[in-house]
This record gives structure tokens, C-alpha cells and sequence, in this order.
């Protein structure tokens, strides 16, 4: 078994009104960020993932992000693996 | 003028509870996500900077991070910059 840490950035589908970002790029423009433009807000999920390959991480995390972590109709999500050095390696 | 993209990771200081990213761990073991651990939820914020360098831009955002988009007391953020390929050099 192998550990992987997944960096899952999850943003709203490019045809979707991003409410949050208009209203913080407005805010920024009041305190005087006028170069500050096209913002947009999403999530950033962070994990660790157990499994016997890269592979079979990656198929483990994008099927948790189609069912739970993500809305896939509504947002769009990228995932990124690292695998973590194992401390100890007695398991 | 230089155009960059920036894309901020916010996520709550280690010492702060995660509870929403609790809620999700719990939620994804009770549909069989066993493997899946330690999970973290945190904002990304994508959004274009214009200036006229990269030590500028990184500046403008770092600003803009401490004023209004992360929560310093509470969060920690990265800050990534790319530059965007300018369509049509008139300007």
C-alpha cells in the first residue's frame, strides 16, 4: 500500500455565473485593487489517499469527487497526486 | 504592462479545526471511502493581475490577500503567478 496526498481544485464550469468572485472583484476595485480583474472562487480540497497504485489512487479520488466532493454538473475539478515518503516502513 | 494569472490556495492554519473538512471525511467513509483520510477544505482563488512585473503583481495579490481575500489570523495562502500571453500586442 502506498500513500498519496491529492490536491483536488474544484471551480465553478466556465458558463456558470460566479456570484462570490464578482462580488469580491467589485470589493477589491472599492479598496483601490483596479488591476485586480476576471476573479473567480472555488475550492481547494486537500487528502491522503491509501492504495496500491498511482492508478488506482487516482481512480479512488475522482470517483469520491463525482459522488461527494464535487457537483459535477456544476463545477469543473483537477487532481493532482503526490506520493508521500512512508515514515517508517514497517507496515 | 504584463498580464499574469494568479492562483491562491487558502487554507485554514494547521492548529484551527478543520470542521467541514471533517464533515466531508466522515461523510465519504460512510459511503465507503475508507481510504481516503485526513481531508482539508480550503478556497482557491483564480483572477488576472496587471503590472508591470512579476515582483509587482506578486505584490499587488500578496496585498490584496491580507486585506480582504484570506483571513491571515485564521488561514494560510500560496500564491502562484503565470504569466498570460497578451492577445494582440497593441497595447
Amino acid at each position: 500500500m502506498q500513500t498519496f496526498r491529492a490536491s483536488i481544485t474544484i471551480m465553478l464550469r466556465k458558463a456558470i455565473l460566479d456570484v462570490q468572485g464578482k462580488t469580491v472583484e467589485h470589493s477589491l476595485h472599492s479598496i483601490g485593487f483596479e488591476n485586480l480583474t476576471d476573479v473567480h472562487i472555488g475550492k481547494h480540497v486537500m487528502l491522503h489517499v491509501q492504495a496500491d497504485s498511482r492508478d488506482a489512487a487516482l481512480a479512488q479520488v475522482n470517483d469520491a469527487c463525482k459522488k461527494l466532493i464535487a457537483n459535477p454538473v456544476m463545477e469543473d475539478y483537477e487532481i493532482e497526486l503526490t506520493e508521500v515518503e512512508a515514515a517508517g516502513a514497517g507496515a
